[in-house]
């Protein structure tokens, strides 16, 4: 009989701890201590929104050898049996005298020799998903074994997606794609932001997204201010640029790119600003290679920006893509992760177009042997115009 | 000139940090440090779904006296502009070398004095959003102050909401009754449990919620298994029960209760569990006292369904609502924290109907000096039947 699992067959979750293991082996760690919902997902194939509440600590963990080990709150033991997972040991969260600590600290003792080490991703873009006092209380119960780093050990092997991985994140980026097909039917001059926000989920919700995790965007005259704000209440008009940009999900796979529309005519500055992101893509998607460094892609992109006379926007000009909105590395002139085949990756570039006037540009590749692979539909060379 | 603020008037923060720091006082701390969305939002009106992106820390210092001091990624300086805080410390982020420890340690070493402490939420219900190894660095950088634990602070101050935090909860419980009204419409008898999920997230758009973060929900013949599962594609069937559950969030506040429907004709079993959950509800409607605990409410709602025969579920039966999904307290017989006048709550008793099939019932109330008001519109006594 074959095993149960979710999203993947349990092949894709085993080869994944393999790789894990391979890596914690290398980096001298007896186990992998997990917590936060992207790594429990990967490892697992557990999916729940449940997340969303932070009341409750959730473990995983990863032997030297063998499958992971959930230490869970037992409201998730019923999607955790239709995982791959077998080895379930649950209490009835949250507890006020012992929520996890023992459970957890019994396990690791258990499974780790006194002189060993359990990983915990520590380092850049990590999270420990667990109250600060019980991690210490956990780590006071399974002495002389120690906590150390594992932010390498998660991160060099999450960062290169497998074929299935690949197809899920090319299969949200279609759904994102059809919306952005449909904004023109929805974002015309006289609509309120917030309106336009609440319809553009709805559409991707219509065109296969199971939730939309994030949106942003902005609006204004010939360019828009910040990209993280909620949006306003303020009426499109027209000489406005409107920049829709999703982070919606499905089968727990995010999509992470935006589009740039003119409401009426652009300005010349708006549609230069929008050539010189084309152009400056442009030139990444058919230079990049396996080997380069993220902070190469930043060189590439800052160096076309720059040879077209646009100002690169301040901050990172891309990222990892998966299981989370953002993943490492970060497309910036400090990173200098090595770019490797199967690395899903954003390319953003910004210009500002006058001071607190910015366009942001995005489109979501995979890096294939020979360079970059679209898996969103490339935007139109010219800005489009809504009329 | 009025204070740029968002969401509230600026005096609503100011009131929220004047409480802040009575406690803090009380509690011996010289400085809160804080770093979750639900935290940085409550004190500022810092709103954004940028914190889906898990590559960047935020932290927000509550001094002794005074304004909060925001110490923030770049790219979040512009909306914190239009809050009303006034000191911004930004750094460019995601920085492999130092993400803003400096600018951290710096920060709380002007603030606070050498025997000093800072408060940090680290028990039950908290999480530290930051990377570990970057929370020792600034820890070591700021020696002999040191972090101390704050979860009282922060949660006996949070927990008992404004009348203007009461009214966005209101607010946002209506869209979910508007919605739950319209479930006939899109969840009958051959309709995908998925499509379902996707069209009641697409009603509570239309009725106004600006995101929905979360929904939940079950179905199956008499009862449903679990309640925190994604939604399978298996069509609704007559003799179902079906369940819908939602989080959703306008102004940043979330509601947070659920509905049950039959498919076609209920069975007895199903009919009896409905009405054991609405009379258990009853009870805790008109018995609810602000002095009792959280204990005690677990106690009246368990002691109300076996009045009635029925078997209760495991796991808490309600919890704080709010700026989150959910907040402390917990409605279990080990959670002893006291129910004050302005607790936002979730009633939510649970009853196994068979093994493996359950039925969960969830109102929302605040609550008052003379008991508990609902904030979402009673369900109906009888389980509704679509036909």
């Amino acid at each position: 009989m074959a095993e149960p699992s979710l999203i993947f067959p349990a092949t894709e979750y085993r080869l994944r701890v393999t790789r894990l293991q391979r890596r914690m082996q290398a980096d001298g760690q007896d186990a992998l201590l997990l917590t936060t919902p992207a790594d429990v997902f990967y490892v697992t194939g557990f999916l729940t929104r449940f997340w969303e509440s932070p009341a409750r600590p959730w473990f995983i963990v990863v032997p030297a050898t063998g499958a992971p080990i959930a230490v869970i709150p037992a409201i998730g033991a019923d999607l955790m049996r239709r995982c791959w997972v077998t080895d379930i040991r649950i209490w009835d969260a949250p507890d006020p005298e012992d929520d996890g600590v023992s459970l957890l600290a019994d396990t690791l003792t258990a499974l780790v020799p006194e002189t060993g080490s359990i990983g915990v991703p520590m380092r850049l873009e990590t999270q420990l998903r667990m109250p600060l006092a019980d991690y210490a209380r956990v780590g006071a119960r399974i002495a002389p074994r120690r906590f150390v780093d594992a932010t390498d050990t998660v991160q060099r092997v999450r960062e290169v997606k497998s074929e299935a991985e690949i197809e899920k994140i090319r299969a949200i980026c279609g759904v994102a794609d059809r919306t952005f097909a449909r904004v023109p039917d929805f974002a015309g001059a006289g609509r309120p932001l917030d309106q336009v926000f609440r319809d553009f989920q709805i559409a991707l919700l219509q065109e296969g997204a199971d939730w939309v995790s994030y949106v942003a965007g902005g609006a204004g005259p010939g360019g828009y201010g910040d990209v993280i704000s909620p949006a306003g209440s303020r009426p499109l008009a027209p000489g406005d640029v409107l920049m829709l940009d999703t982070g919606a999900v499905r089968d727990g796979y995010f999509c992470d790119f935006d589009r740039n529309y003119a409401i009426g005519k652009a300005d010349d500055a708006a549609r230069r600003a929008h050539a010189a992101l084309f152009t400056a893509t442009d030139v990444a998607l058919s230079d990049l290679r396996p080997g380069m460094t993220a902070r190469d892609l930043y060189d590439l992109l800052t160096g076309a920006l720059h040879m077209q006379g646009a100002k690169p926007g301040s901050g990172r000009l891309g990222h990892g893509l998966g299981v989370t909105l953002t993943e490492w590395p970060s497309v910036t002139a400090k990173d200098g992760t090595v770019l490797r085949e199967g690395m899903v990756l954003t390319l953003e570039p910004g210009v500002e177009i006058a001071p607190g006037k910015i366009m942001v540009h995005e489109e979501n590749i995979v890096l294939r042997a020979d360079g970059a692979e679209l898996l969103s539909a490339r935007t139109p060379p010219e800005l489009p115009e809504f009329h």
